[in-house]
């Protein structure tokens, strides 16, 4: 029936104020407004519709995104949203597409690299869309490693030029999104070359299209890289590749805060900190975690309602199957993931005031805490991203069958998220940055305080030699002990790193032949960092009936589910007996119990639309079945009896006449 | 270029005869044979060309498996093939279909439950395609649970039939492969009701459509269920949902080998033992399993060959990068893999020879080892399923930003793989059975002697005593150090589960409550038979210069990847000390040394076609870039320079015209 709660039996078993609680999710009332206006705004408009978008061919599906993306432009501006609602906006129309790129890495580039004068010529131009910009740093053959990209840039000081080039077939840049077919410009990373010296890698403004006929302009070749995983996902964008056949463009189009070249062909350095490239990245990254956290709401919320909505065996007398979010091991997969999705959250509340503080800093030219900065986003990237990414598809197997099915929104939803473990710093990369970071750190005990994430390491004696002193499955209700516990297991396995690597001839040796145990060790250090936040979220005021006390719960989940997994890592440094682990196991699984009756309540506080979702498995009406039944009769296939092929390919075989059919 | 070997390096430091390696992963010369040369057939006909799948419509792309369906049958026939080369045909066609059910699901339940009558009357039929059969158990609202089928099936003693009915939206038949729009009849599971009582579940065979016109038989209603993740993967299978309105067939249609009802509405139980299901399902859980390592193995060999052609970071004077093969962390998340698809192989030809023991057991009437039997392969399923789905994903993530691409093949094969976590038994599931078992064993210690699997149950006081006597690294080089820590692990969980279930009121409860632990016991042992079955077939005769000794190596690989990961298990329960864990840790790495040389010739002896693989970073040639290249061109995307879209939605924006245009 329409318009009945399946779910109110579950929404009442609630033990905290849910409006309360999703202010608590989204950060402030105020964000939780705008939010809450936009996400509505999109489901309420017929123009955003995205059911029929697994259907679409290729074509039909990029030609009807772009259609959304003018649509969403067209109501930014005659909304005059601000740039906080554009974004949402953006968000929650939910296809990846060129102005992402736009917003996201055209415009930042442009103002973190380009001169004033720079600025001024090219920000009014991005900013109203007269030309529409990517970011072209990858190649067919360059990934993490920037510096030995081979598109080159040469200075021809006769005409005042530089002259991009694709030396190779590997060089031809390949992945920028919106560059296949859409974008006018690109900045595109090169290797600049003056009088056959190099002289690094620098970012270039250049045209690649006609703004008359759209056409790609003389010496530059342009294509779409194919396909890539799933139906929508990011099939919607247009990634590309592109190749430069000695394409020039004037020398006030290199991006010159950092650095210029002069008329001259001199290479000079200006006083603007190099270090400002390192505060994007945290910026950027920041902005990942976040959309972690939004990612794996949306899985959890999809597989909590559907467990609840779902029985399965455990019938008595006739009566209703038992509801399979009832059963122990479903509560142990999905609860961790759920708990994690509000750790990803809060850490990302706190990169967001780190960046802050971090860019305050650098203006100040204080640079003493960038480092760390740069080094806890590196990490959280990678461990929040590859949590999502497998928590997405923990929670569409949690789904049984059912989750298999596009109407289930799950594997779109993975294939979509995906990428993050790859883009913006593949995930063992940002480990190993954070392992340089730590190792620095270990090095320099004794002479330099380490600061910020990893001021516990001061405290390396005593993490080193006491061991934890719980004693009760209670005694784990304990933030001290569990930070505590999470400190020793990282400090330990961090030093036990830089005891080994000091054995090494040399250090670049020592790390790589360490990588795979460096790699153990800076996760422990990221996760201690990740329980530390939620707990430091915990601490301060947060209003609402049963809101913190709840969130303690999910948050204690948080970190005995971490410390049961890598039990091993706790008892192999000593830190932890077998029954202290096995305690806190049993303290875990007694959360569980205190998280159930408050489960749908939590993914209702995540504040997702029906449309943001997609999902006939997650509606928030919990009337999963009839509505399964409805999305299967919009299949194609469903559009007659007898299938197209069937006369064709079946019916010889029946009729034993496949001999004379034509095949 | 065309025709060079870029992988000829490689493939020179092999230290072992690839052909002969070919012949253990093939299990026999023969069956290397027959597999290659269906491989081959596949491979060079243009008629099973797979390349241009990803880019159809879901019309276009179900009818383009018809047609190459009815052209393996016809080929199967005119060719004359054996049963065993059909299988392997339509295996290397790779793109599932309603012949899939025909021979894996409709044959083996009339021949498994049918009486001799009915195979009389309905194999040769099936047989020679006269009619196209599935399996139709699964509803709506019931997987798991078969005792929970809604579908009635209501004998009327006055016409001698059974009325097939649908009685509600959630009893609707869900997922039966190729029902939506091909198969003509199904086996379709119904409570079996008798003047009012009830039965249990049997299956009945009933005809679906006309086999004049192909059109739905009245009161019956067929329709696909919907797209399912991925592109090609399961799409273009039917998965169908059909209701059934008091639809009626004679009563001879019900399968009645073990159970009849005569036609004065008896219904009386025959002398065939009822345990015959579980040998089925011990059957098809085999195939499930060498399945397992064929997907793993696919993935392994593509990013094998790919982790060889990338470069990253580390170039010297100008001379090449490091081969992303080489570095540590890249060897760690690999190398077990590698050695995982080896040991599955192995497991499922040790299954395969259970499943035939049982089977002779069973015609003479001995069931004493069925339950174990049953409990191995419900284990095993779970096991190398859950293992292979994760590991087709990392090897995605191994290949960087380019395995997100279609092209690279690794998308579609995970999209095509991971419903084995779930159907034939959801692998959470399939744990909880084993469980079951083992918890039956340890409750009957004493008095009845554990069998196969479990015998090491016999000596529970010896391995929960003693303690491993490992000292070095090295003495992890030891199949008899590594059984005895496997079975200590497992022992001393599978025990430990016991005792605390003895604590609970009914063993129900216990049951309910202990989960969670009991999955974790119930792996513990599986990854032992894995172990010990690996270690089994090493003790056979391998001949081959240097074949034993390679897998010699893949095998402690596997055991000590299996240790360091769960070494919390080992820790905990107390066998091994940090120090003992530690060793095998560093014996670990030692190990990934001496897979690498041998790396590229491993998944060579896979045998897989280039067609096979359908990916470009996998090629067999190594010529990764170039063609990575051309199979972008081909993208629809690609077929002209302005996209479809353009002029209508990004111009308007350009030109700042967006308030007259038409979105």
């Amino acid at each position: 029936m329409e318009g009945v709660d399946y779910l109110s039996d579950e929404r009442k078993k609630a033990q905290f104020d849910v409006e309360a609680m999703k202010v608590a999710w989204a950060g402030s009332r105020e964000a939780l407004q705008v939010s809450d206006r936009m996400a509505k705004l999109v489901a309420n408009d017929p123009a955003f519709e995205k059911f029929s978008k697994p259907t679409l061919g290729t074509k039909e599906l990029f030609k009807n995104t772009l259609r959304k993306a003018a649509y969403a432009w067209k109501l930014i501006n005659d909304l005059r949203l601000t740039d906080e609602e554009a974004t949402w906006l953006r968000d929650y129309m939910d296809e990846p597409n060129y102005t992402d790129l736009q917003w996201e890495m055209f415009v930042p580039a442009l103002e973190g690299q380009g001169t004033e004068e720079q600025k001024q010529k090219w920000l009014p131009l991005a900013k109203t869309m007269q030309i529409i910009g990517t970011y072209a740093q990858t190649e067919l053959a360059h990934g993490s490693n920037v510096q030995g990209l081979e598109t080159t840039a040469t200075f021809d000081r006769q005409t005042d030029e530089f002259v991009i080039h694709s030396p190779t077939l590997t060089s031809s840049k390949w992945w920028p999104g919106g560059m296949a077919k859409v974008a006018t410009h690109a900045i595109v990373y090169a290797r600049l070359i003056i009088d056959g010296h190099f002289h690094g890698i620098h970012g270039f403004i250049v045209q690649l299209r006609s703004l008359e006929d759209h056409s790609p302009l003389p010496g530059i070749t342009l294509g779409d890289i194919g396909m890539k995983f799933g139906r929508g996902a990011y099939n919607t964008m247009d990634n590309g590749v592109s190749r430069f056949d000695h394409v020039r463009i004037p020398r006030n189009q290199m991006l010159m805060r950092v650095s210029q070249v002069t008329k001259e062909g001199k290479y000079v350095r200006s006083d603007v900190p190099r270090q400002l490239g390192y505060a994007t990245m945290v910026s950027v990254r920041q902005t990942i975690v976040a959309n972690a956290s939004k990612a794996l709401s949306r899985a959890v919320c999809i597989a909590t309602r559907y467990s609840a909505v779902r029985r399965q065996f455990g019938a008595r007398n006739g009566g209703p199957e038992i509801q399979v979010i009832d059963y122990k091991t479903q509560q142990s997969r999905l609860f961790p993931l759920l708990a994690s999705a509000f750790a990803f959250r809060f850490v990302s509340e706190w990169l967001k005031s780190l960046y802050n503080d971090v860019k305050q800093r650098i203006e100040a030219n204080d640079f003493s805490t960038l480092a760390e900065a740069h080094a806890c986003t590196a990490g959280m990237k990678s461990l929040t991203t590859a949590a999502t990414a497998e928590g997405i598809e923990e929670c569409r197997k949690l789904c049984g069958g059912h989750g298999y099915l596009i109407s289930s929104g799950l594997p779109e939803l993975f294939a979509f998220y995906v990428p993050a473990c790859t883009y913006e710093g593949e995930n063992v990369v940002m480990m190993l940055q954070v392992a340089r970071f730590l190792m620095k750190m270990v090095s320099e005990l004794g002479c330099k305080q380490p600061i910020g994430s990893a001021a516990y390491l001061a405290r390396v004696a005593p993490l080193l030699q006491n061991n934890c002193v719980v004693q009760t499955a209670k005694g784990w209700l304990n933030p001290g002990a569990i930070v505590e516990a999470f400190e020793a297991r990282a400090a330990r396995m961090v030093v036990g790193c830089g005891q080994r690597l000091a054995e090494f001839k040399t250090p670049e040796e020592g790390f790589a032949e360490l990588s795979i145990d460096l790699v153990e060790a800076s996760l422990a250090h990221c996760q201690l960092i990740a329980v530390s936040m939620f707990i430091r979220k915990l601490q301060q005021d947060i209003p609402g009936k049963g809101v913190k006390q709840t969130l303690e719960v999910l948050c204690y989940v948080y970190a005995l589910f971490l410390l049961h997994k890598h039990q091993g890592d706790f008892l192999a440094t000593g830190y932890l007996t077998p029954k202290q682990t096995s305690l806190a196991n049993d303290q875990l699984k007694t959360l569980y119990s205190k998280v159930r009756p408050n489960a749908i309540a939590l993914v209702d506080s995540f504040n997702h639309t029906d449309h943001y979702l997609s999902s006939v498995l997650g509606r928030y009406d919990g009337n999963v079945y009839p509505k399964l039944y409805e999305a299967a009769q919009n299949d194609p296939l469903n559009d007659s009896d007898i299938a197209d092929g069937i006369s064709q390919y079946v019916q010889p075989i029946l009729k034993q006449k496949l001999h004379s059919a034509k095949l």
